[in-house]
C-alpha cells in the first residue's frame, strides 16, 4: 500500500514545489489549506487548482479565524510594506508575521494526519528568504517533530511522525529550478501579499520581490502577471 | 504592571481549578475556550459563567471545527463508553481521545498570548487520571514549551514562554481540595461527556466516574446534579 503524506498547501511557490517533491517520492498525497481570514481569498483558489492538477487524494480546506487572535498585517488592516531592501526582508521579523502561524497550521495538520494514518507531513518552510520568521527555522521544525511524537497517540504507539521541510535550506532560485525539473507550472501559484481583485500581483511587496528575484536568478521566465 | 497570563478554560474541574491557581498567583487573567464541534455546548456555557465569576480581563471563544479532521467519540457519533473500570480509564487511550487536541489548543493559545504580550500559559493537563492521553504528560508539556520558544517571535526575542500545568501530578481529590481552599464553587463546572439537554450529568462516563471518585476521596460533598 502506498504510504500517505499530508502536504500544507498555501498556493504559493514553496508549498506547490513541496507538493511536487512529495508526489515524486511516491506518497499518496493529502493536501490541507487554511482559510484564516487572509485579506485575499485568491490563494485558496490557487491551492484548489493546484490540488486538482496534482490529483491529490483529498484536499481539506480548514477554517480558522486568525483575526480573533490578531497581530499581523496579513489579517489586520496594517499596511503591507512595499519595495523594501531584500537584505531587510531576510533580517527582520516583518509586520506580516502572524503569531504562531506555522505552529497552529502544523498542529491542525498533525491532528488530521493522525486520523488518516499519515505519518509524513510536508511543509514548504524555508529559512533563507525568510530568516526573520522563527517558525521557518530547522531548529523549530525538529522541536515540533519531537513534540508531535510525544503528544499524540500515534507517536507514542510507535508510528513516528516525520515533518519534512525539503526546501528549508534552498534559495528561491533553487526552489524554482527544482519545481521546474518536476514539471510545476508556476503560473498556477500566487505569492503576492496584496493582489488586485482581478488576481494581478502588486510586484512590490516582500513576497513579490523575492519571487521576481527567484525567477531571475533561476534563469526561468517569470509567468506572473504583475499590475 | 500586572503580568498577564492566558488560561485554557474548558469549564471542567481541572481548568477551573487552574484558573483559580493562576488568579491566586496575581496574574491578570485572559481565558480562552474552544467551540470545536463538541457534542454538547453546555461546557461553553459553564466556561462563560466561570470566566465572569473570576472577572477575567477577556474571555475568547475560538471556533474550530474538529469534525473536519475527525477521529473521536467527542466529536463523531461514536458511543461514549459507560461504567468502565477506573484502572482501564487510566491505562488506555480512550475513544474520546481527539487527535492532537491539546497541541492544537495550546498552539492557538500561544498565538493569542503572543499578541497580548502574555508569556505565561496555564493548562489543566493532568497525567494521573488520564495517563492514556499522551498530550497530558509532563514530557509533552516541556516539549511544547521548547518548541514554542523556538517558533515564535516573542520566544526568540527573549520573552520566554512558560507553559504551566500546575495539576499535572495531582489526583482528582487533590485538585478538588486545592480548588476548595481557593474558594472554587464546583457547581459551576461540568465534567460529563454525555449530559442530558437540561444539563444533568450521566454519572457513568469516564469523566463522571473520575469526578465522583474525586469528591468522595477529597471528603467534599459533590454538588453535581446527576440524572
Amino acid at each position: 500500500m502506498q504510504r500517505k503524506a499530508v502536504v500544507l498547501l498555501s498556493g504559493g511557490i514553496d508549498s506547490t514545489t513541496t507538493l511536487a517533491i512529495a508526489k515524486s517520492q511516491h506518497f499518496q498525497i493529502h493536501a490541507i489549506s487554511f482559510r484564516y481570514g487572509q485579506r485575499h481569498a485568491l490563494e485558496l483558489e490557487c491551492a484548489r487548482k493546484i490540488a486538482a492538477h496534482f490529483h491529490v487524494e483529498k484536499h481539506l480546506i480548514f477554517d480558522l479565524d486568525f483575526r480573533k487572535i490578531g497581530g499581523s498585517a496579513l489579517t489586520d488592516n496594517l499596511e503591507v510594506p512595499k519595495l523594501r531592501e531584500l537584505s531587510k526582508i531576510a533580517a527582520e521579523i516583518p509586520v506580516t508575521y502572524v503569531p504562531a502561524r506555522n505552529i497552529i497550521f502544523l498542529s491542525i495538520t498533525l491532528g488530521w494526519a493522525e486520523t488518516l494514518g499519515a505519518y509524513d507531513i510536508f511543509i514548504g518552510a524555508n529559512v533563507l528568504d525568510y530568516s526573520g520568521y522563527p517558525d521557518c527555522r530547522p531548529e523549530f521544525i525538529s522541536a515540533f517533530e519531537n513534540m508531535a511524537n510525544l503528544g499524540t497517540k500515534a507517536g507514542t504507539e510507535g508510528n513516528r511522525f516525520s515533518i519534512h521541510a525539503p526546501l528549508i535550506r534552498m534559495t528561491k532560485a533553487q526552489i524554482i529550478q527544482k519545481g521546474f525539473e518536476l514539471g510545476v507550472n508556476y503560473s498556477m501559484t500566487i505569492s503576492c501579499y496584496d493582489p488586485s481583485p482581478d488576481g494581478k500581483s502588486c510586484g512590490s511587496c516582500d513576497s513579490c520581490l523575492l519571487r521576481k528575484k527567484g525567477f531571475l536568478e533561476a534563469g526561468i521566465p517569470d509567468p506572473t502577471v504583475y499590475r
